[in-house]
């Protein structure tokens, strides 16, 4: 089972995936958990790239080229032979973060984005995507409390990330039978609980 | 005027770009030489990725996206603004590596690359191609007598790189109004003059 986390930052993916991970490994399930950019020696670097605060000069189509060359060396190298081995594999972020952010926010061509989507992926397509949604006042407002540091990509404007936000509702419309949309305002429990009841069913439907 | 060389390592390309580049400063043009990958400060970067010799498990796909990704931050900082400020731009290696190398030489899809080759780069198409041809042995041959250190892309074997020369061929083939293919065991004056003769060719064509 190939499960994928989306949202801005600080919508708390990376706690979901931890509580996530625990839960399969309670129940004695083989698992991992990887995370984009990155997850490889060479995507890893490919992130310094993506995220080094000196690279104002980044063209949007640049960013997400280098996205999908990340993201297909994570799939070829990790994500698939895992699958194979039947790992459920949790992915912090995958294809629809560039839809959301190159495309809708970046403004490259969706078709595009789309057609080079389906090839650095080899057309593997999640069985369930987590959308955790808050908006881009919440984020900010999360980021003071923890007074984290800004990568290149966190410098980029309110506005752009407003139509991130957008992007990803829209993104999650149009793929309901894959997305569940969680408000990610709620405590970090019922976020949980949340996801364990959806993973659930999808294992009694995939039984039926 | 836009005018790219292609070939494999040691053809000579690089001794011809210094000679053409002297050639039209000393007919007080404006011109500019670059490289791929290369060329703007995160291309370098993502060269550095591509060349590194410890990177043996890069897949062909994630080399290409690679390329594609520099190519384009090369294209848009670098050759378009100068193209619109009337240079003559000499870009050593342009799209046609991709189709040679990844494509031809590594089996990524010829359509996927021809499609991406136009995103990249904003379908910009050189105005001349030249593609200096010699055997693979003829540059093994070079290599030895340099005693040069080898990338990752020049470890490859043999075969690929008989593959890549073959595309070459084949891609200049398919293009005789852009690609002029010369001899590469010509002489570096020879080589030199045929190159001025087709660029003045291509200068009376483009008057009438």
């Amino acid at each position: 089972m190939f499960i994928t986390f989306e949202g801005i930052d600080l919508s708390g993916k990376s706690t979901q995936i931890r509580l996530l991970k625990e839960h399969f490994e309670s129940e004695k399930k083989k698992v991992i958990a990887v995370r984009e950019p990155g997850g490889t020696v060479i995507s890893e670097k490919i992130r310094d790239i993506l995220l080094d605060k000196e690279h104002l000069k980044m063209e949007d189509l640049t960013e997400f080229l280098l996205f999908s060359a990340s993201r297909q060396q994570l799939t070829k190298e990790i994500i698939l032979p895992h699958l194979k081995k039947n790992y459920i594999v949790l992915c912090d972020r995958y294809y629809d973060s560039s839809t959301a952010y190159q495309g809708y926010g970046g403004k490259v061509d969706l078709k595009v984005i789309k057609s080079i989507n389906k090839t650095a992926t080899g057309n593997l397509i999640p069985d369930i995507t987590f959308l955790i949604h808050i908006s881009i006042e919440e984020s900010i407002r999360r980021k003071k409390l923890m007074n984290k540091n800004e990568d290149r990509i966190e410098r980029k404007t309110i506005s752009y990330f407003n139509k991130v936000t957008d992007g990803y509702l829209k993104i999650a419309k149009n793929d309901k039978g894959r997305f569940v949309v969680i408000d990610g305002t709620m405590s970090k429990d019922e976020i949980r609980n949340r996801i364990i009841l959806s993973v659930n069913k999808f294992h009694q439907k995939i039984k039926k």
